[in-house]
């Protein structure tokens, strides 16, 4: 115990030198336990945020070994009493209740959510704690035990990072550049290639809006990129083409939303997209009252997956990726006009009739239209990148946010799962030869 | 239902709008329990933040009347789901462990806090809820059945005013004026007269500091004062005169800590002090290298009244009393001499050996000993004001902080309630008539 | 010499350390001729800004005598070189034309006003080339010979602080303390007689706006107060009237311009007020679309000495005079009733009929009304304080400005003098005893 | 004239709407001299900006032969009045001295002068004045007779920019991209080749610096890179070289001041390098008290060409040129050590003894050694890029500041030319065969 105490006088001694880091350069994955143990008694009030610096310095040292330990110390050491949580269930069970159920709540919050607001308390700690969660994450998967830490990770990074608590912000071509290169990182949807595509995608046709949290000023969390259009957008080639012509954004009337990614690992699982994509039409609405529709241009992966996978039992569909792969068919027109009917009505049936649970097999699907929206038109070559071939056969889906109907929209399906398509989509689902009804039918 | 319905439409259609607040004014207290549910489900994400501002905006309007049944629908309809409750205990205690433990705090966690979480998500969201707590403080008094609510909203406001999410910022006489007026509101240790009074504590020679989150912008959550002098301040009065000369910050040598004071009722419990005096000390040392003394000049409330509660079983604190109440003693020097001695014996004893559980029943020594600070010296009229006099008999008492030494202060006081003084107080303590000495002491 | 080398080597030894102004505490007014001679060779770039330093801080150490010593250097030392000015006058002589024209203009441009933008490159030079100028106006009256050194200082700043690097900032409760206390300084008007007056001048139904120049940025040039109301005011107290109720901004219809002062007197004679006028109706128009009349309350000093020096010559003004000065006269409905028409029409008459030169004789009048702005109507006890009295025996004036007619408005003044007035005004003109009218119109 | 008034007129109504510029488009070459001319009465005051704006948005949609046509305007129509400027010559005649200076000051400065600062007046008016200058300096060339619009532009953008007006701010790769991708447009000694290129001089042991002038709050005026490493550098490849380690900033002893950029053809002739060198390195000093050596690494441009045309007199120049240009010559060791010598010898000759005037014959030694600095040394290879090649023969200088004795440097520079030298430079200036000698110094 000599080497912690002289270490923690030292920390005490050097006041904001601390803040520097190199005091946890010394520290083992060991000697976490004695840190956290006291971080969450009083004593890491009383030194202020020197211990958690120190942790979070710590930790930064770690290797994934090391790494490990640490988080199944938490698992073992930093659980609930159970002795209390024993009395506190007793109770319950003699007198339920509002106060005895409190009790319980109380002591059954494990100490690992105390040590994670401790560490929090440290500068640059929710940035710690988001790193943590990415590594643990990772570490999850060749260490299911580990789920509850993950469980109390989650736990709070919700409630931090509750909608409340988020900035929207602009992101133009006068945001600083440590911030944009970001974009260029964590596009996730359509790869943004050097700094001249990026430029594209923030001109005056353009708009880019990211949610940001105040503890990390710097880093997106998530990010929409929005194209200001004349009528619904179906290719998302000619939206990232720089040698089409601008519009002024007074004269669009229409907004398409065609990427949107998450920026932090470390978050995953917490929703912000919802949220931006709505608060992103109301600033539009705001701010240019030409706008009448909003939609999204939206990749549909698995879609390819899908066929290949009824290839087996369905031969046209065989027939129909066949002719796709050929060499040159896509710049075939003949080859095109043959299989382009076929394959949309194909896609129709994927994003409307299959179903995991009780919403649509197809995530981007169950995503817009729990969201209120309307499964609005297929695009034919909508994405005719490798990516797009691979995920999508190519195509592309607009979801259209109607405010007026998002809540009519959500109710139904979170009612009865019903899904809300236009006409065009009607009658893709139906026009189709009877040989492919039947199958994509139950 | 239909009601709700044509309200929850025009809330969708309205989008933007929304957010001035009106539709909130016609939903009556019996009209939450609908609104809260439908924050909680997937609905509240689905309208975006608008359900959440309806209910911002409907509850702003209430009376008290109405905020109590508020509040009781919250106790009564958001608990937890017992039956939910009753299998996680069931499968607990058949195999207890980190993942069933889970399980119990999950369905023990009330609904009430994600009500909370949900309220929060409304523009201005997070001072809504803070003033929900500061209403439902008052309430408690004379319904403490509401207890429970308020652990709920304890709870979440701790963790998300978390350290880490402060912000430090410098008050001067650069601030905004919105700003600088709450200073004046909130002062709660030595009055701010006016504006001049206020000027005078911003000067060369004072520095101010405040916690702020980045939700509330303009709202400081705690700030404190503090004098550059040369030596140990010892009267308050000295402090405050704006006719005394200036020093340069740079030719001081002691930073003195003479106010500190919460601004958000709403926030009562939820501890900032700490981690604020222990910053500024910080931030001081890195700004004036100049400074070696780090104090605090703090009243001894509570002191007074425990002099008039000694009364009647000792004659000689009787007689001290009324020697010091009697008209002009205080201008009397011979007055003073007789009965100074004795006085601040008194109050050494009362410092030290007074207590109250493990720690000293004056909370102010409470605070400052359980920081890791020293009991340094008592100041024999140091506020001469009424208040002064009313709490603290007129002396006053400086804590000294050594961050050096902070932590092995901590730790005694920790361990076995030692409270570490300085040598004047140890003399203060032993010097004293006999007959003093035997009643303090047990 | 060695004296003046060595402390010149110092200066550039001490680089940075240059700016606390500490060097210049020895320089005496005699030995200023070297340094502005320095100042504006090619030393003067060599040294960077240190020498502009010396000479700022020296000069802020000189009393009134050596201040004056410094101007009258600046009289004979700086002007120019008249050997060069008659060389380049011969050669314009010889062949008038742009390119000797030039040489002319050049060579009689005088040395002062390099040293003034000599002076203007040390951080804060522009305050000092401010504050030497605010010098320089009190000593004019005394040494009226130095008016060469005043135009200098006159034509740099004018250019300087050219409309185009004027900022507008709209001035409200969330600006800085440092910069409102600016307000109460130095409102010239209708004095703020303390923080609580200033704040309802900056309350939801007031505006208030500035110029800044980004090189004084915590200091305003001249700002004007506006009130946001409906129907034209006509009383001052009214408007500053803290009982009052108040409206919101959006159902006002009319903006009241009922104050504007300069801040700066070392600006005095460079002229913002129009333009600060104009920009504010500006933006007061596109923020508040309701908002459909921009008037002025303005006082009409001069006024009652005008009323006072007529007496002797008019037995009815004297008359006038008398009846208002007795006490009580202005509680007396009956004494009012008597002289209020006499007076109204006495007003009317002095703001259109009395001529200075081709304007107005009052110089609030011909401010406004060579904007282009109409003389719209006067108001009976307007201003009932001590200075109203004083200066405007009570009433006040709006000047009324339509942006669609300030054009024809000023093109009329500026080509003939016309006083455009209303037909409100143009009663008063005539609805008068033949006495008067034939007194005021010659 | 009809057509002007009503253009006016509608110009007053809008108001605001002025400023999209559209009422700009319909004003040809030939109506700007009524503009201009009331630009500069009391009506340019009365129509606020709106006179101002329709000048800036007319002249941008000139071509060429409309803005010669403007330019010729002003300097046919607004010069000077020559019978007021003959009266202010006459009174001069007659009495000689400050008060009629001024007179014939006033009377010899151009109208153009206050054309051009009504043009000021607009918002955007200074870019635009900025504009019309470089435009202007384009025509100069074949239109040599508009030399005096060119002095009035000269002389007002000088006192503009005066250095008290000019901001310093640090560029990171925090910065916004508009303002970063000007770096790259614009920087003119290493070409910046892509971000990559661009972030690495940005990165940790880099530093770069630029002034801003308020009313170009995004264009940088001149930016100066900084490489911050230990011991002299003498290859800006090596500096340039993103595969090289970084150090940190903390521990570099030397300051390489290797590029600076004018950014504003408008601003040519109005220095500003010399101040932004001696302030960067002020800044320097003070943020990293581990620097001891400031020097610059530089081009010398006009060497080569030097070179070539000695070749002719000079057979062993010829031959040391051609052995350079023989291929491969500068990987070949051998080669390399044979002309190393001579060749430095020559440099070293060319920046001392060739002289144009009083100075260096070389523009960038005129520059550094008027600034004070001292010649150090010279690199060989230091620049082996295609341009290094064409201008400095591959070879680099370093120029280094020692503020200590700048000024004594800039004296002796200034009194008599002489140039001081490093012991190296000295040297080398001696340490070649006697042939060369011969040739170098006449």
């Amino acid at each position: 115990m000599t080497f912690f105490r002289t270490f923690l006088s030292s920390i005490a001694d050097a006041g904001r030198d601390l803040l520097d880091g190199r005091q946890g350069r010394d520290v083992k994955p060991a000697d976490m336990h004695v840190l956290c143990s006291d971080l969450i008694t009083q004593k890491g009030e009383a030194l202020g945020t020197a211990l958690a610096c120190t942790v979070v310095d710590a930790y930064r040292e770690f290797d994934e070994a090391g790494k490990r330990v640490f988080f199944e110390m938490l698992l073992m050491d930093f659980d609930v009493d159970q002795a209390t949580l024993n009395t506190a269930i007793a109770e319950y069970q003699k007198a339920p209740g509002p106060i005895t159920t409190q009790a319980v709540a109380l002591s059954s919050e494990s100490l690992r959510q105390r040590v994670i607001r401790g560490v929090n308390m440290a500068p640059g700690g929710t940035r710690a704690v988001i790193n943590m969660r990415e590594d643990l994450l990772a570490l999850l998967r060749g260490n299911p035990d580990l789920q509850p830490v993950d469980s109390d990770f989650s736990h709070l990074l919700s409630s931090w990072f509750n909608r409340g608590f988020l900035e929207l912000r602009r992101i133009d071509w006068s945001t600083p550049a440590n911030v944009l290169e970001k974009l260029i990182t964590y596009e996730a949807v359509h790869e943004i290639r050097d700094w001249d595509d990026l430029r594209r995608r923030l001109d005056q046709d353009r708009r880019c809006y990211a949610f940001f949290h105040p503890a990390l000023p710097d880093e997106p969390l998530i990010f929409v990129e929005v194209a200001l259009v004349n009528g619904l957008s179906g290719s998302v080639q000619n939206l990232l083409d720089d040698e089409l012509p601008r519009i002024t954004a007074e004269s669009a009337d229409t907004a398409i939303f065609y990427s949107i990614s998450n920026c932090q690992k470390g978050l995953r699982g917490i929703s912000f997209g919802n949220f931006l994509i709505k608060q992103v039409v109301s600033e539009l609405r705001a701010e240019l009252s030409n706008l009448n529709t909003f939609s999204t241009l939206s990749p549909i992966p698995g879609f390819h997956r899908w066929l290949q996978e009824r290839q087996e039992s369905d031969p046209e569909t065989s027939h129909l990726l066949l002719t796709l792969e050929a060499p040159g068919s896509i710049e075939n027109p003949d080859t095109l006009s043959e299989i382009q009917k076929p394959l949309m009505h194909l896609c129709a049936n994927y994003l409307v009739n299959e179903k995991r649970k009780n919403g649509p097999l197809n995530t981007v699907a169950r995503f817009h239209l729990g969201n209120g929206a309307r499964l609005e038109r297929i695009n034919w070559l909508g994405d005719v990148s490798k990516k797009g071939w691979a995920e999508s056969a190519s195509l592309l889906v607009n979801y259209k946010y109607d405010l007026a109907k998002i809540e009519t929209n959500h109710e139904m399906y979170a009612n009865d799962g019903t899904i809300v398509y236009s006409r065009e989509i009607a009658s893709l689902l139906e026009d189709v030869p009877a040989s492919h009804l039947s199958k994509t039918t139950p």
